[in-house]
């Protein structure tokens, strides 16, 4: 049990223990909090918008995070497309989740298929255009600034999947009133002659900069038997945020612990998992979203032979943790033989982390 | 109610009628039945061998279906490969359902995403190779002959996902073993120079031919909120079977009913459904399969607001069905008016299909 490892360092005290009472509660009743908490949506909730033949499904707005970020899913069909565009201040990143979707990034073309990933830094110009009938995308922005584009966009929609026959087109009009109320300006940009070549590039850069990763790569450790890459790190993000694909086989519970600073976003991908949250248990199937904010206590188990999860974790504090936890590792599947969890390199360094787990009388039963 | 459109002219004899008694249990215990008979296995259960690199996990022998099919999922990582082959008396069929597969088909290379399907008529050629870290494929095999090739290839296995560092190569002497204990010839065949073009087609052919097929295409049926996609038809496979991607929104169940001829199988792709087999209730997400031979009664419901599910029933003798029940339909996404079930063209046809419709006191509760 790997909860043995792990004081009772916990302080619960008002403003820097974890959340109680009615506050703690889980919310799940597939609706937007409408304040900063703690809640769960399941594959297809959310507030929906049609915009240009595609629905976008708002999953946290910037008054559900406390302005922290703003993410939705993105569905559609083949030849959905969104005009090329630039955040100003915000940055935005793309991990597609079903079908292909041709990126304009930079100035380039690019390929993505299911579980690449794209990083948009603020002034970077970007587009979309889907090349699947069944074609869908997480996409999220840091900060408060971007999310009014959609309603402004769009008009609201009864349902996650786009209509049959919509119109794919956004009037310029359009486009000119969601860049009255939000960060983003619509641009120009050279339509691409063909299908370009599917990402390649496995490395996520050391500085800050646009950049795509090819599913399955990143910057990887493993610790016991989970695989945690990088996506996106602190120095890519100007520590804003980083971005990790989770994977592993049925094992044993992560401890509950709580953070004091930083944000924990859960996007199932596939298999199933258990989560317990400030002490409620909740599955998690594909497509099923997770928002824990500071200071909210919670764990998790994988379930099945297989089970991916993405977090993205707001503001970029908490590499580090991993570091200590895991050892890097070239591979590309978690291991037969695993390594243990370097858990007393966790606690040799509890002071410059922000973690705070909680003692065994906590823990979750794991299976 | 759809249910009350439905006669109960279920015949109970022994010969013709449900299975009953004991032989009406559905075996879900993780390991596969050794006999023809009703069963259920979640995402990454069956029996295991590693070759090459990836392990083949037997969803479907022989001994499973009475010979009608020898099904297996094939989960590898990047290059992994299979050497180019034919099987001189069976047909063959792959969908992909994670990352992608480049696919040597009869002389021709062709690169296969999520939802794209390949038919392999006996006496083709074929041949893949993994492009993804997780790449993962069903396919499977017309007839009884196929799957000793399997064992005689690998090695039995501990679990559905490929180790670390694995061996590629497959030997000459392991080649020559298998086709001596199954029908399969492998043979030499020009590697492609490039990653070839991803799979454009969108026609099922209209005589037996290898052909790829793109997702999300195929001909298409609208039978209430649900999309029937025929990925292969009974003239395709010279009525070995048929193949149907099956997609919808959150609905009422189809109500339960048997065949007296064909064994149908259920694969959930997205989202989650509930099956009812001889009255016992089954919750399948996506990688879980059932094997429902004929005279055993089911029925099912959609429960996610996108769940998609793929068929294959053997022999091909139920697509005029579907024919009946549905009308044509250009679209690609489920539609937001639902024209009705077309049940009274079904009843009026029920002497020519194989097909029981059992009356509304045996159907489950919609939700």
């Amino acid at each position: 049990m790997v909860q043995d490892l792990l004081p009772n360092n916990g302080d619960s005290s008002s403003e820097s223990g974890p959340v109680s009472g009615a506050e703690a509660a889980l919310l799940a009743n597939g609706t937007l909090p409408g304040r900063k908490t703690l809640y769960a949506l399941r594959d297809g909730e959310g507030e929906h918008h049609l915009i240009g033949g595609q629905v976008v499904t708002l999953i946290a707005r910037a008054g559900d995070t406390g302005g922290l970020h703003e993410a939705a899913i993105m569905t559609g069909g083949k030849g959905a497309t969104m005009a090329p565009r630039y955040h100003a201040e915000s940055d935005a990143a793309i991990l597609v989740l079903d079908g292909s979707v041709t990126l304009l990034l930079d100035g380039e073309y690019h390929l993505l298929n299911r579980g690449d990933y794209a990083y948009v830094p603020a002034g970077t110009v970007y587009g979309h255009t889907m090349l699947d009938w069944r074609t869908r995308f997480l996409t999220w922005t840091i900060g408060d600034r971007v999310g009014a584009m959609y309603p402004a966009l769009g008009t609201p929609f009864s349902r996650p999947v786009q209509p049959e026959n919509a119109n794919l087109s956004i009037a310029d009009e359009t486009l000119r009133a969601a860049e009255a109320v939000a960060d983003v300006v619509f641009v120009e940009a050279p339509k691409p002659a063909d299908v370009p070549e599917r990402v390649t590039n496995d490395r996520v850069p050391t500085t800050q900069m646009p950049y795509v990763l090819r599913a399955g790569t990143g910057e990887r450790l493993v610790a016991a038997e989970q695989l945690f890459s990088f996506m996106q790190t602190q120095a890519s993000s100007g520590d804003q945020f980083i971005a990790i694909m989770n994977e592993g086989p049925k094992g044993d519970a992560i401890p509950p612990h709580f953070h004091r600073e930083h944000t924990e976003n859960f996007f199932c991908m596939d298999g199933h998992m258990t989560m317990w949250v400030n002490g409620q248990e909740v599955k998690l199937l594909p497509g099923d979203y997770v928002q824990v904010p500071a200071r909210h206590v919670h764990a998790y188990r994988l379930d099945a032979p297989y089970t991916r999860f993405f977090g993205w974790l707001t503001p970029g504090v908490f590499e580090p943790f991993f570091r200590y936890l895991g050892d890097a590792y070239d591979g590309h599947v978690f291991p037969m033989a695993p390594p243990p969890f370097r858990f007393e390199r966790v606690l040799a360094h509890l002071d410059e982390l922000d973690l705070q787990p909680l003692g065994k009388g906590d823990a979750p039963a794991s299976s």
